[in-house]
């Protein structure tokens, strides 16, 4: 019998991209094994899937609640271990917090919830259930992202004086000039997808990856954020002003209609003696910036690179890896915290993430409606 | 005798930069003679340097208003017909008026003026004399700025929705952070350098080229700027939201304690139907990006680009072109104009650029000291 | 229990970089599931590994022939679909034919074996066994590796004209100068390596590339190899030229002393319409070069990509995928082969490459040997 | 009056690029004054030329005799210090002979000469004069190419052992395939070319940097030339192996049918303990590789930089310069030289250079029409 983390998966069926990614993930460092879940809310579509997929049926449910009830009824050395969330927003909470209360880690998908005030639930939730609770915000498991991390801690850069993050995409043009698209697109309905569309899905990953890299808080900011029409309600575009603890300035610029941009997601942080940059779309590369001396660029995989970042790079240099490889990461951070392993605190993103961006997120959407003025996240 | 037109200097003598590039800017393509000048307060340095560069000395004035008397008393036909004023920045205002009112034709280094005041009553001075006027914001000559220029006059890239210009360098990080340093460079007296350092220095060129390229206005701007130290009494970084005329949203991002750039000045524009993406410092390389299609790399000489474009290349594709070669072509393009001879109104930049970007600095500074609202910029 | 095909793996233990490659690649699309092999020669090893990545531990082999012997046991509905060969070069022969004549699919790591005439008896092995049999050249599972293939096939270059690839690493760099390490490492030892290094290892991959890519046969090889000192037995160095089927010609360019290099691994490809340019390290870049119009650059995912490209993309544009993901793809392909789905015969490199490495390499070490004179391959 | 050199041309009139290049080069350290010349063989093309770049016309001839006749009248203060020879390829050697004859120095455009034997004449006839003799390889003038060959000489990368240098155009591509276009154009017709095209053109670049940048001799070459069409009697492509006076190996890469490339020479240097890359288009760029540390990237400007290399750089790291500043920087060593100020050898290429230029091209030649064997350069 194998002795793997027994995985259960919420979502992901069919065609879903974050399916593929949490399962390749998961299988990346020989630590998971899926035993079951609920991939599809339709049973014959949740069977099928599984079949297709080639795992056993056994344990495939046919709801959230059967899955708890039957998994329960298991043996704790059969149990599932850990269960990754991966259904649509508003089920994050609900799920998340039934399964801490029943015991079990969780995998989270982002955003964590569709509130600040289920956020802050959830975290209430969770410190008195012990377990393990991971927000895969994926990009930071890159190996040049946590040696950007490790770099700031060990002072390479001095003290943070400026930093500027970008994520800019393109996809919501084709949308946004048609009104009748923009309309019935269900990312840009309130209803579905929350107080916020662009800040909301990628304005969180620079503001989390601000946090991670350089382990200052944001703690004020100024959004102007951009819904193109007047009947559109979701910010489809913002700029964000921000201070940081140490204070430190900054600007967080967010698009979706930056035309032509597939996920240009990028990072620059300026210290007193030096920089960093670190861009997305070619995540392994990482400059550094000095005064009078020339760029270096750091690759994953040398020795001169830290342990947290190493631990994340599983072939020589030379031989890229990518965004499934970052989020393997992920998964191998929190496979050690499960086996109660020692681990590093780079090597996932905890409820602290996902309480922070959720309330980043209501922040922002409050400073741009009261006229784009200042306004304070809490500690 | 040389058929040229006769160029007179005021400044740019000794080790100056700013001297050797409009000396060579003027040499590019045969149409200017350094005829004499004052390029340095002190005599014996002035006649030093003009023997040093190997000109004539006779023309070689011991101050600017014997320049202006001496000059004059030649007859047209020999006396200076433009005049290139490169002394520190509180001179230009002077200058440039009484250059005007004598008939002069005038280029003018930026920051035109150490005010809007003194740049709307240029402007007016202009407008008697009727003499041609340039302000040399180098980088709008690039063939590759004038391309993006000429795109989106031509709609390939639609309407513009949205805005984003950085200018990052970080020479002043060694300097700001030693207390005896930043209280005794000139760049940080504002009795000497006027109200503003970041903003006043590159912030301005990042708005002039913006409005350049895209051809509206800035009408809105709302900037948080950095002055770092309490003591320091000049910003040396500073974010700028704007808003355009046709309400495209923007930010204007500028630094100089980046640390370890060197001139990193971009540019991305995005409209409904494409974006394009340029950077300075690798200026012959334009990128067009559209929905769902391959991105295109554009470069200079290639007959698919625009007449203004072309008119600004020397040489086939691949033999890359620099600065010099961008403040060349704002050379020629003033020649034309002395000339009289048809021109492009995008071939240099005029007394509008200078006002404007006069206008820019102080409602910059405005809204920050009056706690980062947004201030209307004049028409 | 699970539908999935039956893997088992002989080498691959330990921390052997190619072990996790193979074990990721066959977990990607789900497709594969690994149920047992030889990992490591001895036990105590073979069994803790396979202890330690989580697996069952009841189809573990002690070696080889004990894998045959108890496979063949069991019913073909239990039995190993397919056996995945990572274990050193030598043994890639005897136990690729000993599973051939056995019924086994297989999936052998390159160089398929260490001469060419072993390599055409597995040719006629395999004839006869009437399997499946790939050799895993990983790079040609990258997505613009295929849409290289696809646009060429397509007759977007018309009529290749000029060919060029080159694979520069330095890691032997640090070796070759030292007298006792460049004695005693396994890869400049020709009774362990076989009669090449350099050239054996990764100018096959060159010569497989552009054979893949161009569909067209490298004919005739003059090839210039560097020992850099006399004690020294194999190349670590070499630059072939090359003429091709349509008589094209070529270089193949390649090194192990590159100081400082990576993997860099690059294909240029001119034809009498364009030019194609890929480099490994930034695999998701595609260059395509037309005279007289914009360069433009290919991604994965779009849809103006060829069916065989996209086949390979997990995720939307701008999500990087690496090495894993190109190695996974190809496991993929011999998945359908397996299967007996329909597949493109770009999804995965077959015998007739690997038999045509060993071609090429054995005429290399030949031309340079005989005084760097042209010698023709077999066709 | 004017102190500076008294610099004369021949040819460069009309469109001519090289004209505007060398015009620009000699303006931009303020150390030349074009007095005169013949720039072109029509009288009336000529005079209108002068007239429309502005020069004095008194002291252009109608032909070449009549200048030095003339110039011989004046005064040695007054007389033409020094002559660029920018005609057609097959007069340089006549003009440069008499121009040394008559004790000029003389700039001459490359390829210096027609065949080996002129050059070797040539040599000589300067051996007599004692004058200056400068070869315009324009490439070598470029700061970072400088701070290569100041890097290789103290040492930094070690031993060089791998050499490749690519120079690849597309310019034939739309030429060579139609039989009349090949027939006709005067770059591919032996009587007016040379005995070759594209080693002549741009493989003596790629070479002669070589030997610039390393100081090592290529005494070896082994070519494999590519003509396309057996009508067409010039190479439009070629690769050469080649040895160096240190053993070192390497290749150089020539292609003018490299379909879509503008100008692409690049070069690549290895040694015992360092690497370096650099690249023609994106000249400001210059790569550092070590085993096992941070790539660096070196940019003109800095104080890191050799002095050779500061001296060619005019303004501040950011402020890109190009070709036209590279040309600019061989003039300014050859005004050192004229006016006997100490420079360094590096600063332009001389006789010596042009000379192994054309020992090059026709041992190359030789060696393709031998059937590809290695044949020795001159020492």
């Amino acid at each position: 019998m194998s002795s793997k983390i027994r995985l259960g998966i919420l979502g992901g069926g069919g065609d879903s991209l974050i399916g593929v990614l949490h399962r390749v993930a998961s299988a990346m460092y020989d630590q998971y094994q899926i035993v079951g879940g609920v991939f599809n809310p339709i049973w014959k579509e949740n069977i099928g899937f599984v079949e297709n997929i080639g795992l056993p049926t056994n344990r495939v449910y046919k709801d959230f609640d059967t899955l708890i009830e039957e998994e329960l009824k298991l043996p704790e050395t059969k149990r599932m271990q850990v269960v990754s969330i991966l259904t649509p927003n508003f089920l994050h909470f609900p799920m998340a917090k039934k399964l801490l209360e029943n015991g079990f880690n969780v995998i989270c998908e982002k955003p964590m919830t569709t509130s600040y005030e289920e956020a802050k639930i959830l975290e209430n939730t969770l410190q008195k259930a012990g377990t393990i609770f991971a927000v895969t915000y994926t990009y930071t498991g890159y190996p040049m992202v946590r040696q950007m991390r490790e770099m700031i801690a060990n002072g390479v850069i001095g003290k943070v004086q400026k930093i500027d993050s970008q994520y800019y995409q393109g996809w919501i043009n084709p949308i946004i000039h048609d009104k009748e698209k923009r309309a019935n697109i269900w990312r840009l309905n309130p209803e579905k997808g929350g107080i916020s569309c662009c800040i909301g899905d990628i304005g969180t990953h620079a503001f989390d990856m601000i946090e991670y890299i350089t382990q200052l808080k944001v703690n004020r900011v100024l959004a102007d954020l951009n819904y193109v029409y007047s009947d559109n309600k979701m910010d489809v575009d913002g700029t964000v002003l921000i201070r940081c603890s140490n204070n430190a300035k900054g600007v967080i610029r967010t698009s979706q209609i930056a035309t032509g941009e597939e996920n240009s997601f990028t990072v620059q942080i300026y210290g007193e003696k030096a920089g960093l940059k670190w861009e997305q779309e070619n995540p392994n590369y990482l400059y550094l910036l000095e005064d009078g001396k020339p760029l270096r660029v750091l690759k994953p995989g040398h020795p001169y690179n830290s342990e947290l970042s190493l631990d994340g790079t599983k072939l020589p240099p030379g031989h890229p890896e990518g965004i499934f490889d970052s989020m393997g990461n992920i998964y191998k951070g929190i496979a050690k915290a499960i086996k109660k392993e020692p681990y590093n605190q780079g090597e996932f993103p905890t409820i602290t993430d996902g309480v922070r961006g959720m309330n980043f997120i209501e922040r922002v959407v409050e400073s741009h409606q009261n006229g784009n003025v200042w306004i304070n996240l809490d500690e």
